[in-house]
């Protein structure tokens, strides 16, 4: 039976990200419910969209606080109890047993360990490859010096790590060239990268960020890819999963697994590729917090054409331990209104829906990904 | 209480037009029901559509007849009693308190005064851009005349008017270069219209769009952006708000407020532009009367991701009074019903319901628009 | 009253193909369930798809089996029953009174005459332009006998289909020059092909293409076109049908329907196309059996701009009779949750809902093919 958010199975989150250190202030706070980068708009809140609603919906209960208590009250409460049984009590609740974390950001976040130690969990790393070239940037002397030390960190990483992570669609966007460069193309590209670089500059030359999909591709370990909906470095337009259907095509002999990250608004472009190519996987993560009471209709959408064994879960939390909690809900929710709807009408049996649920829950992540039980 | 539409405030329409005069014809009726321009199908009639339905469904009863009456009794009834009656009855029964009148179409059309007096409310205007460049060149004898006459135009306007509006998806599209022109080029373009054009002749040039964009940007004003569905004169495709997005991050210095209407089926790229930036507002206009049944639907996609402060209600009605009617009666049941189904599931608390309920009926655009009360 | 699917009319199917001869394989059989030309991934099925359970919705019962029972157990009934007793019960149980079926694949398929024996109903047939030209290349010794003879071929086939079919979505995109190409052009381009082809080569030139949607066009039939979701033979995103929209205005004089197929994910952008050009109609086919519990949602979304009198129903069945029964039921089951909603809700009355069911469920196809009864 399905009809129970509490009879789906502990989940695997394929991708998050570390919480903050310390109390976040208000407006902090406020700013981890936006992908915007600017203030509010005058008038309006960050608390007074989809996933402010949300957070009021699920979290204060788990603070000894009434469900959809007003903002100031649960941010007092939080300050109240301290950052770090604010994620004890909230990451101990989220229902999630695995944790793949992109270590990726610059910013000053847990790692896995501590994730995994605050949420009673196990924790995965997954490695994002635009920071691997500016870490290598940063300590190379040279061309060659980088694209080797390149070469070596992905090695490095594949040793350790569940799967890569790309952001090119926020560097650059997904309409990039499909085939390799060159060898001669990749070092033109590092050449002028590094002559205009200054230590921590990111990497965003098409060229580079191309060398880093296939770098990746060759070690075998799945590729998750940003697609769709995130913060005003992308243009959402650029971010179009179909922009990468040629890619798709063309990182097939590879053998390497490519998983498409939340795809919102074109989750149903993301579904469609996961359906048509054997080696494409699709979530649509973080476009659930964010659409929060209509992430049932979301997620139906992306579960139109994509195969059931190819569908993952995850919550795409990033700085607050809210957003796992959020972000297992509002999924559950989601995943269980689905489900009920059509074994009600009759046109999935409750079976089928079980079954589904393990897989979407947990069992294709770990298959996907290798994990202990996969 | 958000369960009865009965509960919700009485609207302000940020984005109308006028009304025909006189009693239309059977044809020109049917006309106002289509974004079509030619005669329906053989075998159809524009009855047969959401908006027709929705006209059957809402309008009757107001003129003393059955819902859902057939189209021809409706007609003779409506001929019976006679235009004006019919529009007293019909404005003064859609629960819009203010019109914001866009008077740019070169139709003739009841203005803001006899709208609003005839609905028993306040009526603004919204300026159309493109309107006030052919006003101007229609009076004027070159270039720097022209130009000289178009910003006073808008200076002029910018004194009355609650707001701009402009049309260039329809004359060009939204892929439009996103900077101001400089004044040469503004020159040179504008000599080349006038010397093609004849009296009366629409401005359809980009650089000649843009000059205006930006010159109603400068005023601070609020500056309404056609994006999505509309007539035969644009191409769909070229009228994807995303489209608009280098535009929106070059005008944010000039603190200029920018509102993109109706965006459907791109309504979830519009609401993504108002989620990441500050000075972006949407609606769904125009959407909501057209796809009548599933106003509900389209509404929530529209309220995924555009925060609450930012969503706008508007009838975009055009020629017949009872597009104001089934555009508030349409939008009140589909919020009716949005909001009951959160507030049911326990997603949404009731308070916050009424308050959002407050905020996209009236008060975001009393706000935006620096009307009495916001 | 349009409370039960089982009140709908016969249905007039107006794009279907052709069943397999003899007993699939299991693997040939799953292969029909998706339109990914490649085994499924590891560790998943296409069975577990919405199509592959609506198939164990719907058919089992057709065979004696128990509802949702699992895909083992009904290839194995399947088998025993034989592929002529098998394509006799599903398709003397689809409730299908007329197949117009598209004879362009080149597979050993049933024709429209076994088809309509097997299935107790009628059958037409639907000529696919790109198998015209590819036979008459066959037969052809140059560039004049070759064009001859493919407009002798497009003149005969007019004589006897009710319709064209084009999947110029498949072989080059629907980013095609709105305009017919000229005679020393399309001489040109048929030099070109027949230069550089083997006997059986497809045809993908963009000229070729579009003097074949010409061709047809002058004959006065209905142009059936492929857009949207397909196999991995086509690039999804440039099966936008908003990409025809140029050629839908300029083929508007020569007076030829045009039915846009499909469409999905784009579906709203063919209702668009269907409510602003006299001559556009469309169907969501394929969506609905691909999309299954979902298919309700889908219908709906084609249902909020597409005139009532321009939605047509089609299965797009191939290759299993399963398709045609999961076709039907699928979309009998969509459309009465569609329409009892929004008369449950009172926003249709339920005469105006019978009236639309019959019009979609089969006198739009009779009227625009010009069946009998049309």
């Amino acid at each position: 039976m399905t009809a129970g958010a509490s009879d789906l199975p502990p989940l695997v989150d394929h991708h998050c990200h570390g919480v903050v250190r310390g109390d976040p202030d208000d407006e902090t706070f406020a700013s981890f419910l936006t992908e915007s980068d600017e203030p509010a708009a005058p008038g309006t809140t960050f608390f007074d969209t989809q996933l402010g609603f949300a957070v009021r919906r699920w979290c204060p209960p788990l603070l000894d606080l009434e469900v959809h208590c007003p903002p100031g009250e649960y941010l007092e409460r939080r300050r109240e109890l301290g950052a770090d049984e604010v994620m004890r009590r909230l990451l101990g609740s989220d229902g999630i047993g695995d944790y793949l974390v992109d270590t990726g950001p610059a910013a000053d976040l847990t790692g896995p360990e501590e994730l995994a130690a605050a949420g009673g969990a196990r924790a995965h790393e997954v490695v994002r490859l635009e920071r691997l070239a500016e870490v290598s940037a940063d300590a190379a002397d040279g061309v060659t010096s980088f694209l080797d030390a390149l070469d070596g960190a992905v090695a490095e990483a594949a040793r350790t790590a569940v799967g890569f992570k790309s952001v090119a669609a926020y560097r650059h966007g997904l309409d990039l060239a499909p085939e390799p460069p060159t060898g001669a193309e990749a070092r033109e590209a590092a050449g002028r990268w590094l002559a205009d670089r200054e230590s921590g500059g990111r990497v965003a030359d098409p060229v580079l960020l191309r060398h880093l999909l296939w770098s990746a591709a060759r070690t075998g370990l799945p590729l998750q890819l940003h697609t769709g909906f995130g913060d005003t470095d992308l243009r959402l337009d650029r971010c179009d999963p179909l922009l990468l259907t040629d890619f798709v095509r063309a990182v097939r002999p590879t053998g390497c697994t490519l998983v498409l990250l939340h795809g919102y608004p074109y989750h149903r472009h993301a579904a469609y590729l996961a359906h048509a190519y054997p080696h494409v996987y699709a979530d649509v993560g973080l476009a659930l917090n964010h659409t929060g009471a209509r992430a049932g209709e979301v997620l139906a959408e992306a579960m139109e054409l994509t195969p059931f064994g190819k569908l993952l879960f995850s919550t795409d939390a990033y700085g607050l331990p809210e957003l796992y909690v959020v972000g297992a809900a509002v999924f559950r929710a989601a995943l269980t209104r689905v489900l009920s709807r059509w074994t009600g009408e009759g046109l999935w049996s409750y079976d089928d829906a079980e079954r589904v649920a393990a897989m979407v829950c947990a069992d294709n992540a770990r298959r996907v990904y290798g994990l202990d039980g996969g």
